[in-house]
Protein backbone atom coordinates (compact mmCIF):
# COMPACT_ATOMS: atom_id res chain seq x y z
CA UNK A 1 0.00 0.00 0.00
CA UNK A 2 1.22 3.92 -0.70
CA UNK A 3 1.99 5.22 2.42
CA UNK A 4 -0.07 8.40 1.73
CA UNK A 5 -2.98 6.16 1.30
CA UNK A 6 -1.97 4.82 5.23
CA UNK A 7 -1.15 8.24 6.41
CA UNK A 8 -5.48 8.74 5.14
CA UNK A 9 -6.63 6.31 6.58
CA UNK A 10 -4.94 7.14 9.93
CA UNK A 11 -6.34 10.67 9.62
CA UNK A 12 -9.70 9.95 8.51
CA UNK A 13 -10.10 7.82 12.08
CA UNK A 14 -8.72 10.78 13.59
CA UNK A 15 -11.21 12.79 11.67
CA UNK A 16 -14.25 10.93 12.45
CA UNK A 17 -13.65 11.39 16.30
CA UNK A 18 -12.37 14.84 16.14
CA UNK A 19 -9.14 14.05 17.86
CA UNK A 20 -6.63 16.75 16.06
CA UNK A 21 -7.73 19.05 18.94
CA UNK A 22 -5.77 16.72 21.28
CA UNK A 23 -2.89 16.25 18.69
CA UNK A 24 -0.51 19.06 19.64
CA UNK A 25 3.33 17.99 18.44
CA UNK A 26 4.43 17.76 21.92
CA UNK A 27 1.02 15.59 23.02
CA UNK A 28 1.81 13.22 19.77
CA UNK A 29 5.34 13.03 20.48
CA UNK A 30 4.77 11.79 24.06
CA UNK A 31 2.28 9.34 22.81
CA UNK A 32 4.81 8.09 20.54
CA UNK A 33 7.13 7.36 23.94
CA UNK A 34 4.74 6.16 25.73
CA UNK A 35 3.63 3.44 22.60
CA UNK A 36 7.28 2.60 22.29
CA UNK A 37 7.79 1.57 25.98
CA UNK A 38 4.53 -0.88 25.51
CA UNK A 39 6.32 -1.96 22.83
CA UNK A 40 9.04 -2.42 24.99
CA UNK A 41 7.52 -4.41 27.81
CA UNK A 42 6.26 -7.28 25.40
CA UNK A 43 9.87 -8.40 25.44
CA UNK A 44 11.00 -7.00 29.59
CA UNK A 45 12.73 -9.76 31.17
CA UNK A 46 12.68 -12.07 28.63
CA UNK A 47 15.95 -13.70 27.44
CA UNK A 48 16.40 -13.79 23.99
CA UNK A 49 15.09 -17.28 23.16
CA UNK A 50 11.77 -16.31 25.40
CA UNK A 51 11.52 -13.47 22.71
CA UNK A 52 11.67 -15.79 19.97
CA UNK A 53 9.09 -18.29 21.16
CA UNK A 54 6.75 -14.98 21.85
CA UNK A 55 6.75 -14.00 18.46
CA UNK A 56 7.02 -17.77 16.75
CA UNK A 57 3.61 -17.67 18.99
CA UNK A 58 0.76 -16.19 16.58
CA UNK A 59 -1.47 -15.11 19.58
CA UNK A 60 1.85 -13.22 21.33
CA UNK A 61 2.90 -11.43 18.29
CA UNK A 62 -0.51 -10.05 18.03
CA UNK A 63 0.15 -8.25 21.08
CA UNK A 64 3.79 -7.31 19.62
CA UNK A 65 2.36 -6.64 16.49
CA UNK A 66 -0.73 -3.98 18.05
CA UNK A 67 2.16 -2.10 19.95
CA UNK A 68 4.14 -1.89 17.15
CA UNK A 69 1.20 -0.60 14.89
CA UNK A 70 0.29 2.08 17.31
CA UNK A 71 3.75 3.56 17.29
CA UNK A 72 3.54 3.71 13.21
CA UNK A 73 0.05 5.17 13.44
CA UNK A 74 1.07 8.00 16.24
CA UNK A 75 4.50 8.31 13.88
CA UNK A 76 2.42 8.80 10.80
CA UNK A 77 -0.23 10.98 12.45
CA UNK A 78 2.67 13.37 13.67
CA UNK A 79 3.87 13.77 10.10
CA UNK A 80 1.12 14.74 9.42
CA UNK A 81 0.43 17.57 11.67
CA UNK A 82 3.77 18.52 11.03
CA UNK A 83 3.26 18.50 7.31
CA UNK A 84 5.70 16.17 6.20
CA UNK A 85 5.74 13.53 3.50
CA UNK A 86 6.54 9.99 5.96
CA UNK A 87 8.93 8.57 2.44
CA UNK A 88 10.44 11.71 1.78
CA UNK A 89 12.03 11.94 5.60
CA UNK A 90 13.02 8.61 5.96
CA UNK A 91 14.47 8.64 2.40
CA UNK A 92 16.32 11.66 3.70
CA UNK A 93 17.38 10.36 6.77
CA UNK A 94 18.74 7.29 5.08
CA UNK A 95 20.96 9.75 2.93
CA UNK A 96 22.62 11.91 5.79
CA UNK A 97 22.76 8.26 7.85
CA UNK A 98 24.59 6.73 4.85
CA UNK A 99 26.96 9.68 5.23
CA UNK A 100 27.05 9.39 9.20
CA UNK A 101 27.99 5.68 9.06
CA UNK A 102 29.83 5.09 5.48
CA UNK A 103 29.70 1.25 4.92
CA UNK A 104 33.38 0.54 4.98
CA UNK A 105 33.70 2.04 8.35
CA UNK A 106 30.22 1.13 9.99
CA UNK A 107 29.92 -2.57 8.23
CA UNK A 108 29.80 -5.07 11.43
CA UNK A 109 29.93 -2.59 13.91
CA UNK A 110 27.66 -1.40 16.43
CA UNK A 111 29.06 1.80 17.16
CA UNK A 112 27.79 5.56 17.49
CA UNK A 113 28.89 7.27 14.36
CA UNK A 114 30.62 9.44 17.10
CA UNK A 115 33.12 6.61 18.12
CA UNK A 116 33.66 5.25 13.76
CA UNK B 1 5.96 5.23 -2.15
CA UNK B 2 4.48 2.08 -1.37
CA UNK B 3 5.71 1.18 2.01
CA UNK B 4 7.01 -2.08 1.65
CA UNK B 5 9.33 -0.69 -0.71
CA UNK B 6 10.43 1.75 2.00
CA UNK B 7 11.24 -0.97 4.08
CA UNK B 8 13.27 -2.62 1.14
CA UNK B 9 15.32 0.58 1.19
CA UNK B 10 16.00 0.61 5.03
CA UNK B 11 16.64 -3.35 5.00
CA UNK B 12 19.23 -2.62 1.94
CA UNK B 13 20.79 0.09 4.34
CA UNK B 14 20.96 -2.52 7.27
CA UNK B 15 22.77 -5.61 4.90
CA UNK B 16 24.94 -2.90 3.47
CA UNK B 17 26.45 -2.70 6.93
CA UNK B 18 25.91 -5.84 8.12
CA UNK B 19 23.91 -4.73 11.14
CA UNK B 20 21.34 -7.33 11.37
CA UNK B 21 23.30 -9.11 13.89
CA UNK B 22 22.74 -6.57 16.42
CA UNK B 23 18.50 -6.20 15.51
CA UNK B 24 17.44 -8.46 17.88
CA UNK B 25 13.26 -7.33 18.79
CA UNK B 26 14.25 -6.15 22.19
CA UNK B 27 17.45 -4.06 21.09
CA UNK B 28 14.91 -2.80 18.10
CA UNK B 29 12.41 -2.22 20.52
CA UNK B 30 14.82 -0.14 22.79
CA UNK B 31 15.73 1.75 19.97
CA UNK B 32 12.65 2.98 18.78
CA UNK B 33 12.12 4.29 22.54
CA UNK B 34 15.40 6.09 22.54
CA UNK B 35 14.64 7.72 19.39
CA UNK B 36 10.70 8.11 20.33
CA UNK B 37 12.64 10.40 23.28
CA UNK B 38 14.93 12.33 21.65
CA UNK B 39 11.85 13.14 19.23
CA UNK B 40 10.55 14.31 22.46
CA UNK B 41 13.31 16.38 23.66
CA UNK B 42 12.73 18.53 20.53
CA UNK B 43 9.38 19.97 22.53
CA UNK B 44 11.23 19.46 25.62
CA UNK B 45 10.25 22.71 27.91
CA UNK B 46 8.78 24.17 25.51
CA UNK B 47 5.19 26.20 25.33
CA UNK B 48 2.92 25.49 22.50
CA UNK B 49 3.63 28.75 20.30
CA UNK B 50 7.36 28.32 20.69
CA UNK B 51 6.77 24.33 19.36
CA UNK B 52 4.93 25.53 16.75
CA UNK B 53 8.07 28.32 16.03
CA UNK B 54 10.27 25.69 16.01
CA UNK B 55 8.12 23.94 13.22
CA UNK B 56 7.34 26.76 11.41
CA UNK B 57 11.35 27.44 11.17
CA UNK B 58 12.66 24.88 8.26
CA UNK B 59 16.18 24.70 9.80
CA UNK B 60 14.52 23.72 13.33
CA UNK B 61 11.84 21.48 11.01
CA UNK B 62 14.55 19.44 10.16
CA UNK B 63 15.89 17.89 13.03
CA UNK B 64 12.52 16.90 14.09
CA UNK B 65 11.80 15.50 11.03
CA UNK B 66 15.19 13.41 11.41
CA UNK B 67 13.92 12.21 14.89
CA UNK B 68 10.35 11.48 13.46
CA UNK B 69 12.49 9.60 10.56
CA UNK B 70 14.82 7.59 12.90
CA UNK B 71 11.46 6.23 14.87
CA UNK B 72 9.89 5.15 11.65
CA UNK B 73 13.17 3.71 10.02
CA UNK B 74 13.30 1.26 13.34
CA UNK B 75 9.74 0.35 13.39
CA UNK B 76 10.02 -0.28 9.64
CA UNK B 77 12.90 -2.94 10.69
CA UNK B 78 11.89 -3.96 13.31
CA UNK B 79 8.10 -5.36 11.50
CA UNK B 80 10.69 -6.92 8.66
CA UNK B 81 12.38 -8.57 11.58
CA UNK B 82 9.11 -10.27 13.07
CA UNK B 83 7.92 -11.19 9.54
CA UNK B 84 5.00 -8.49 9.75
CA UNK B 85 3.74 -6.58 7.30
CA UNK B 86 3.51 -2.77 8.35
CA UNK B 87 0.29 -1.90 6.29
CA UNK B 88 -1.53 -4.67 7.39
CA UNK B 89 -0.75 -4.47 11.22
CA UNK B 90 -1.67 -0.44 11.12
CA UNK B 91 -4.95 -1.55 9.18
CA UNK B 92 -5.82 -4.42 12.08
CA UNK B 93 -4.91 -2.10 14.83
CA UNK B 94 -7.31 0.75 12.99
CA UNK B 95 -10.30 -1.82 13.00
CA UNK B 96 -9.51 -3.11 16.55
CA UNK B 97 -9.75 0.64 17.51
CA UNK B 98 -12.63 1.54 16.09
CA UNK B 99 -14.25 -1.25 17.97
CA UNK B 100 -12.74 0.28 21.48
CA UNK B 101 -13.26 3.79 20.19
CA UNK B 102 -16.92 4.07 18.71
CA UNK B 103 -17.43 7.27 17.09
CA UNK B 104 -19.98 7.82 19.18
CA UNK B 105 -18.65 7.52 22.03
CA UNK B 106 -15.37 9.11 21.58
CA UNK B 107 -16.03 12.02 19.47
CA UNK B 108 -14.38 14.88 20.88
CA UNK B 109 -13.02 12.61 24.42
CA UNK B 110 -9.48 12.18 25.29
CA UNK B 111 -10.31 9.58 27.80
CA UNK B 112 -8.93 6.32 27.34
CA UNK B 113 -11.22 3.49 25.83
CA UNK B 114 -11.61 2.14 29.96
CA UNK B 115 -12.91 5.33 30.90
CA UNK B 116 -15.78 6.12 28.15
CA UNK C 1 14.96 8.28 55.81
CA UNK C 2 18.14 7.61 54.95
CA UNK C 3 18.06 6.65 51.16
CA UNK C 4 19.97 4.01 51.68
CA UNK C 5 17.65 2.64 53.75
CA UNK C 6 15.08 3.12 51.09
CA UNK C 7 17.87 0.72 49.05
CA UNK C 8 18.00 -1.66 51.55
CA UNK C 9 13.82 -1.80 51.51
CA UNK C 10 13.93 -2.04 47.89
CA UNK C 11 16.76 -4.62 47.93
CA UNK C 12 14.61 -7.16 50.89
CA UNK C 13 11.73 -6.64 48.46
CA UNK C 14 13.58 -8.25 45.51
CA UNK C 15 15.51 -10.75 47.54
CA UNK C 16 12.53 -12.13 49.11
CA UNK C 17 10.94 -12.74 45.20
CA UNK C 18 14.56 -13.98 44.22
CA UNK C 19 14.26 -11.55 41.07
CA UNK C 20 17.98 -10.63 40.77
CA UNK C 21 18.36 -13.14 38.08
CA UNK C 22 15.92 -10.98 36.23
CA UNK C 23 17.47 -7.68 36.69
CA UNK C 24 20.56 -7.16 34.21
CA UNK C 25 21.63 -3.45 33.92
CA UNK C 26 19.89 -3.35 30.63
CA UNK C 27 16.27 -5.06 31.66
CA UNK C 28 16.30 -2.64 34.69
CA UNK C 29 16.93 0.42 32.65
CA UNK C 30 14.29 -0.64 29.94
CA UNK C 31 12.07 -1.27 33.20
CA UNK C 32 12.88 2.55 34.05
CA UNK C 33 12.26 3.34 30.84
CA UNK C 34 8.60 1.94 30.99
CA UNK C 35 7.51 3.02 34.14
CA UNK C 36 8.71 6.71 33.07
CA UNK C 37 5.92 6.45 29.84
CA UNK C 38 3.33 5.07 32.23
CA UNK C 39 4.11 8.60 34.48
CA UNK C 40 3.94 9.99 31.71
CA UNK C 41 0.83 8.53 30.04
CA UNK C 42 -1.06 9.94 34.01
CA UNK C 43 -0.41 13.71 31.79
CA UNK C 44 -1.37 12.49 28.32
CA UNK C 45 -3.64 14.59 25.98
CA UNK C 46 -4.01 17.00 29.20
CA UNK C 47 -3.95 20.77 29.34
CA UNK C 48 -1.73 22.01 32.03
CA UNK C 49 -4.70 22.85 34.08
CA UNK C 50 -6.78 19.69 33.86
CA UNK C 51 -2.80 18.23 34.85
CA UNK C 52 -3.62 20.29 38.19
CA UNK C 53 -7.18 19.20 39.07
CA UNK C 54 -5.04 15.41 38.64
CA UNK C 55 -2.57 16.31 40.64
CA UNK C 56 -5.12 18.60 43.48
CA UNK C 57 -7.55 14.92 43.31
CA UNK C 58 -6.27 12.68 46.41
CA UNK C 59 -7.50 9.65 44.39
CA UNK C 60 -6.10 10.41 41.04
CA UNK C 61 -2.89 11.41 42.85
CA UNK C 62 -2.43 8.50 44.24
CA UNK C 63 -1.84 7.02 40.56
CA UNK C 64 0.46 9.46 39.52
CA UNK C 65 2.67 8.76 43.13
CA UNK C 66 2.70 5.08 42.09
CA UNK C 67 4.02 5.08 38.53
CA UNK C 68 6.55 8.02 40.66
CA UNK C 69 7.24 5.57 42.81
CA UNK C 70 8.10 2.37 40.30
CA UNK C 71 11.21 4.92 38.66
CA UNK C 72 12.61 5.95 41.75
CA UNK C 73 12.36 2.05 42.83
CA UNK C 74 14.18 0.67 39.92
CA UNK C 75 16.38 3.75 39.73
CA UNK C 76 17.76 2.67 42.76
CA UNK C 77 17.50 -0.92 42.53
CA UNK C 78 19.69 -0.29 38.87
CA UNK C 79 22.36 1.92 41.39
CA UNK C 80 22.57 -0.90 43.75
CA UNK C 81 22.84 -3.06 40.69
CA UNK C 82 25.99 -1.08 39.44
CA UNK C 83 27.27 -0.96 43.03
CA UNK C 84 27.05 2.86 43.24
CA UNK C 85 25.74 5.14 45.87
CA UNK C 86 22.79 7.01 44.58
CA UNK C 87 23.47 10.42 47.23
CA UNK C 88 26.74 10.65 45.50
CA UNK C 89 25.90 10.08 41.95
CA UNK C 90 23.33 12.80 42.31
CA UNK C 91 25.88 14.94 44.35
CA UNK C 92 28.19 14.22 41.61
CA UNK C 93 25.83 14.93 38.86
CA UNK C 94 24.20 18.68 40.42
CA UNK C 95 28.34 19.41 40.47
CA UNK C 96 28.80 18.42 37.32
CA UNK C 97 25.67 20.40 35.78
CA UNK C 98 26.71 23.39 38.08
CA UNK C 99 29.57 23.24 35.60
CA UNK C 100 27.57 23.00 32.46
CA UNK C 101 24.98 25.64 33.97
CA UNK C 102 26.41 28.75 35.45
CA UNK C 103 23.97 30.54 37.51
CA UNK C 104 24.90 33.40 35.79
CA UNK C 105 24.42 32.22 32.06
CA UNK C 106 21.57 29.12 33.07
CA UNK C 107 19.48 31.61 34.96
CA UNK C 108 15.95 31.86 33.75
CA UNK C 109 16.75 30.04 30.30
CA UNK C 110 15.10 26.86 29.56
CA UNK C 111 18.16 26.27 26.66
CA UNK C 112 20.70 23.25 26.56
CA UNK C 113 23.61 24.01 27.80
CA UNK C 114 25.21 23.33 24.08
CA UNK C 115 23.16 26.65 22.90
CA UNK C 116 24.26 28.86 25.93
CA UNK D 1 22.32 10.90 53.33
CA UNK D 2 18.56 11.56 53.97
CA UNK D 3 16.42 11.49 50.86
CA UNK D 4 14.43 14.93 51.77
CA UNK D 5 18.27 16.73 52.07
CA UNK D 6 19.00 15.29 48.62
CA UNK D 7 15.78 16.90 47.75
CA UNK D 8 16.71 19.70 49.11
CA UNK D 9 19.93 19.90 47.18
CA UNK D 10 18.09 19.82 43.84
CA UNK D 11 15.72 21.94 44.82
CA UNK D 12 18.56 24.43 45.81
CA UNK D 13 20.36 24.12 42.73
CA UNK D 14 16.81 24.80 40.44
CA UNK D 15 16.26 28.16 42.57
CA UNK D 16 19.80 29.58 41.89
CA UNK D 17 18.64 29.36 38.34
CA UNK D 18 14.96 29.67 38.49
CA UNK D 19 13.70 27.07 36.53
CA UNK D 20 10.59 26.27 38.66
CA UNK D 21 8.92 28.29 35.47
CA UNK D 22 9.63 25.19 33.24
CA UNK D 23 9.02 22.48 35.55
CA UNK D 24 5.59 21.78 34.94
CA UNK D 25 4.88 17.88 35.92
CA UNK D 26 3.79 16.93 32.16
CA UNK D 27 7.47 18.61 31.52
CA UNK D 28 9.23 16.76 33.99
CA UNK D 29 7.33 13.36 33.50
CA UNK D 30 8.66 14.19 29.75
CA UNK D 31 12.33 14.83 31.16
CA UNK D 32 12.52 12.05 33.36
CA UNK D 33 11.43 9.39 29.83
CA UNK D 34 14.06 11.33 28.38
CA UNK D 35 16.46 10.71 30.59
CA UNK D 36 15.65 7.22 30.68
CA UNK D 37 15.97 6.80 27.29
CA UNK D 38 19.70 7.95 27.60
CA UNK D 39 20.65 5.71 30.19
CA UNK D 40 19.10 2.88 28.01
CA UNK D 41 21.50 4.11 25.46
CA UNK D 42 24.45 3.53 27.08
CA UNK D 43 23.18 -0.26 26.96
CA UNK D 44 22.11 -0.25 23.28
CA UNK D 45 23.43 -2.88 20.97
CA UNK D 46 25.22 -4.37 23.56
CA UNK D 47 25.79 -8.22 24.44
CA UNK D 48 25.22 -8.61 28.66
CA UNK D 49 28.87 -9.33 28.83
CA UNK D 50 29.24 -6.21 26.80
CA UNK D 51 27.20 -4.55 29.64
CA UNK D 52 29.34 -6.18 32.49
CA UNK D 53 32.78 -4.68 30.83
CA UNK D 54 31.42 -1.29 30.71
CA UNK D 55 30.19 -1.12 34.22
CA UNK D 56 33.58 -2.64 34.77
CA UNK D 57 35.34 0.24 33.01
CA UNK D 58 35.53 3.51 35.63
CA UNK D 59 35.36 5.87 32.83
CA UNK D 60 32.39 4.23 31.34
CA UNK D 61 30.71 3.40 34.58
CA UNK D 62 30.68 7.35 35.38
CA UNK D 63 28.84 8.03 31.88
CA UNK D 64 26.12 5.06 33.15
CA UNK D 65 25.82 7.09 36.56
CA UNK D 66 25.12 10.29 35.24
CA UNK D 67 22.27 9.38 33.43
CA UNK D 68 20.71 7.67 36.40
CA UNK D 69 21.89 10.24 38.20
CA UNK D 70 19.13 12.79 35.59
CA UNK D 71 16.38 10.39 36.52
CA UNK D 72 16.42 10.55 40.04
CA UNK D 73 17.03 14.03 40.25
CA UNK D 74 14.16 14.70 37.62
CA UNK D 75 11.95 12.21 39.66
CA UNK D 76 12.88 13.61 42.98
CA UNK D 77 11.91 17.63 41.45
CA UNK D 78 8.60 15.71 39.96
CA UNK D 79 7.98 14.92 44.03
CA UNK D 80 8.75 17.83 45.17
CA UNK D 81 6.49 19.57 42.74
CA UNK D 82 3.71 17.39 43.29
CA UNK D 83 4.45 17.87 47.22
CA UNK D 84 4.97 14.13 47.68
CA UNK D 85 7.52 12.42 50.44
CA UNK D 86 9.67 10.15 48.01
CA UNK D 87 10.02 8.09 50.86
CA UNK D 88 6.53 7.76 51.58
CA UNK D 89 5.49 6.90 47.99
CA UNK D 90 7.96 4.33 47.60
CA UNK D 91 7.11 2.54 51.23
CA UNK D 92 3.77 2.73 49.84
CA UNK D 93 4.31 1.22 46.75
CA UNK D 94 6.48 -1.40 47.98
CA UNK D 95 3.06 -2.44 50.39
CA UNK D 96 1.17 -2.34 46.89
CA UNK D 97 3.78 -4.17 45.21
CA UNK D 98 4.07 -6.89 48.22
CA UNK D 99 0.00 -7.40 47.95
CA UNK D 100 0.29 -7.82 43.96
CA UNK D 101 3.36 -9.75 43.86
CA UNK D 102 2.78 -12.28 47.12
CA UNK D 103 6.26 -14.23 47.87
CA UNK D 104 4.66 -17.45 47.61
CA UNK D 105 3.13 -16.97 44.00
CA UNK D 106 6.24 -14.35 42.51
CA UNK D 107 9.35 -15.85 44.01
CA UNK D 108 11.85 -16.72 40.57
CA UNK D 109 9.19 -15.70 38.14
CA UNK D 110 9.28 -12.59 36.09
CA UNK D 111 5.40 -12.96 35.33
CA UNK D 112 3.25 -9.32 35.42
CA UNK D 113 0.80 -9.69 38.33
CA UNK D 114 -1.99 -10.06 36.24
CA UNK D 115 -0.52 -13.63 34.46
CA UNK D 116 0.54 -15.11 38.31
Amino acid sequence: MEINELVQRVEDFRIARDWKQFHSPSHLAAAISIEAAELQEEFLWKSPSEVQSKIADPVQKVAIEEELADVLILALLLAKEINSDPSQIILKKLEKNAVKYPVEKARGSSKKYTNL
